[in-house]
């Protein structure tokens, strides 16, 4: 094969095979094929569009670039669960010990926030002595004994992946819902459980804020789970405003914890028991029922305590500090200033943009701009409104945490400035928008 | 400015200022712009096109990015000419010698074939002793003196070309118009010149085979050189058979002292002819006429001896034995095996195809596959037909000079099977297609 005669076929419209994506995928791993090469044909695949062939081809590439967990050996169903990132996005740590307490094993390895999207990593580690960096024998171990486990993503999975996007990083190459979606799949292929869950985010403060593009992306993953003998469901959910009420890393493991002690409420409770049934669904239509509604088991797990109990056991297995899920206050570190914001006249939220509230949150200190930087667990915004509320003049919309006075004011002037007010009713968004598997 | 900005608006259809472009290129050269971004971009240009705007800025990035020729201390008008190459296409040896012999300046910057094309270069030393490689002192000493100089590209002018064609050439990035012009056009305008004059070849083999290709190219070269002040004029000329009789680099030497011997006859003399006239028309309108009818004049110098008499003294001066323009096939070497290719029936010929003769008389040795190889200056074929003629059976329809009886019988047998016969008349297909300026 020559890569100027594959790379050109990718110009004119046309389609690589698979023999002909992993000679170019593992050419650019091992030197033979150009970074410029390999930069040029993703250039044209973004252009000219990848085939769902090419994509499910491309992730097979990925996937067998590195090793894979073998999750075989654990004795129940095993799931895994992404989320394309937002704010105020906690779910996983709703639905692991969710999923974990009905007897279904979850592994889920994570990244890191960046720019106003929060990483599941970030928050775990806010609770004190919290070990995201397991090996892969921990990691199978603290899934059998515990019934879930949340770590970092390592870099023998998949690393055709990480040097892919890399390089669409910075060479305007990262828009591509098949280069998404390879990405995405490769990486829970590898991780090897056999039913995926994914969370595809639409909205201003979604990776890919159209929605219809979003539904493209859920459907061509649910695809490639399919043609790899995993089977996937994928929500669409809403994420043009905050999902949860705690956005900051600190802020978000109280409010997990919070609502695990209570019967689910709220759009985050919705969204992490619509992800955790969908999930279970999928298992039971795999390995059979374990019998029983799937939402009436969830909703049982969750309000009998053991979800609580198990994410409880989970951070101990890591190293954490358990008691946080007796007293999140006492055990999470704390921000020196608290603020309270208030609304200098009432109305009608109408809106409160996701993306920009990430931002407010991460300029705080709870996020990073570039990958490495390190993040404040305790700062952070907590969200008193959400859009369809009716607000008195004079009444708490949100609380600042912040490193000192002169943060905490900044944001909230700037807090107050985000929210879109109304004069009319606002009914409240669905916040599930699609089904798709 | 960021790169993945700028390849992300050009990915987009959207547009970049020269200063843009410049720190694109610059940036690629000095390594802070990188490898993949700049292949990233090439290829969003490719598909989805570059602005004429662009095209002209490039240029002008390009030329900026090495030294320039300074030809102004030149007694004279000063007139470059480029082919985009073809077979059989010896027009340098032509117009250099008769624009020079009527008053013109002609310093040629020449490279080298490639494939089934021949290059100047390669052509000028198959005359034992000539020097090509030139420093610019000489080459301006020469031009003076004897009105014409012929010399290879040096990598002082225009190294971003050079750079940024390295990289094209293996990334499926060569195929657009406005790189092409402006790679074209630097070269030209960094060798100082008043007027350029352009062949541009259309036809099977051509470099730009498609006629409205070739005439695109035409136009936008045309339109870069009179943005940056240098008149330029081109011609779209047929190349789906080759242009001269010879073809290979002592056999095309021959010819053009066969053709400068007589009066102007032939396809290849009329290309050069009309090259030379619309150069000389170009540099009549900028520095104004130095009396008498353009193609008069040049006539005069062809049939009067001058333009060969020039041939000799540029020879003479870079070093070559200026007898060949006496005695061509007593200086210039010659094959061990010459060899009459005869038809085998009568006809008329319909079709003679430009690339394949190239390619034909390349693997006798008279080309290269890949840049840097040796070529045999003495193997090669002589074309004693053309389309239309008509044919007897047993008349020699060509000669072949190669290096042994093997490679003149396969290449005998390979010729009569490109010959595309009729049995009807042909006319004569023109051979100057367009004229723009």
């Amino acid at each position: 094969m020559r890569a100027p005669e594959l790379i050109g076929r990718k110009r004119d419209g046309g389609e690589l095979t698979a023999d002909e994506l992993a000679w170019l995928v593992n050419g650019y791993l091992d030197g033979s094929v150009s970074e410029g090469q390999t930069a040029a044909w993703l250039m044209a695949g973004v252009i000219r569009g990848f085939s769902e062939a090419e994509a499910r081809a491309l992730t097979g590439v990925l996937v067998a670039s590195g090793e894979t967990l073998d999750l075989q050996r654990l004795s129940g169903p095993t799931v895994d669960k992404h989320s394309t990132g937002g704010v105020g996005d906690g779910t996983t740590l709703l639905v692991a010990p969710l999923l974990a307490a009905v007897g279904v094993r979850v592994v889920k390895l994570s990244g890191r926030g960046l720019g106003h999207t929060g990483g599941t990593l970030d928050k775990l580690e806010a609770i004190p002595g919290m070990r995201t960096d397991l090996e892969p024998d921990e990691l199978l171990r603290i899934a059998d004994e515990v019934g879930c486990v949340v770590a970092a993503q390592t870099g023998r999975l998949v690393p055709a992946d990480k040097a892919l996007y890399a390089l669409r990083d910075v060479t305007g190459t990262v828009a591509s819902t098949a280069l998404i979606a390879s990405s995405v799949m490769s990486k829970k292929i590898a991780a090897g459980a056999q039913t995926i869950v994914l969370d595809v985010k639409a909205g201003d403060g979604a990776f890919m804020p159209d929605r219809a593009a979003a539904e493209a992306l859920a459907r061509l993953c649910v695809s490639i789970g399919s043609d790899a003998g995993r089977p996937t469901v994928a929500l669409v959910t809403a994420m043009d405003q905050p999902l949860g009420r705690g956005i900051g890393n600190a802020l978000e493991v109280a409010e997990a914890v919070d609502l695990l002690r209570d019967a689910p409420a709220g759009r985050l409770a919705e969204v992490a028991l619509a992800l955790a049934e969908a999930a279970l669904h999928r298992t039971d239509a795999v390995v059979g029922s374990v019998g029983g509604d799937a939402r009436e088991r969830l909703v049982t797990a969750w309000t009998d305590g053991s979800a609580l109990e198990t994410l409880g056991r989970m951070i101990a297995a890591q190293g954490g500090d358990a008691a946080v899920c007796e007293s999140p206050e006492r055990v999470l570190p704390r921000a020196d200033v608290v603020k309270d914001v208030v609304a200098l006249h009432g109305g009608v939220v109408a809106g409160l943009p996701a993306r920009a509230v990430g931002d407010l949150a991460a300029s705080l200190g709870a996020g990073r701009s570039r990958p490495g930087e390190d993040v404040d667990p305790a700062v952070g915004i907590h969200v008193a409104i959400e859009v369809g509320d009716e607000v008195e003049p004079g009444a708490t919309v949100a609380t600042v945490h912040a490193r000192s006075d002169d943060d905490a004011q900044a944001a909230a002037n700037r807090f107050r400035e985000l929210i879109r007010w109304s004069d009319e009713p606002v009914s409240r968004p669905d916040v599930i928008l699609e089904r798709l598997q």
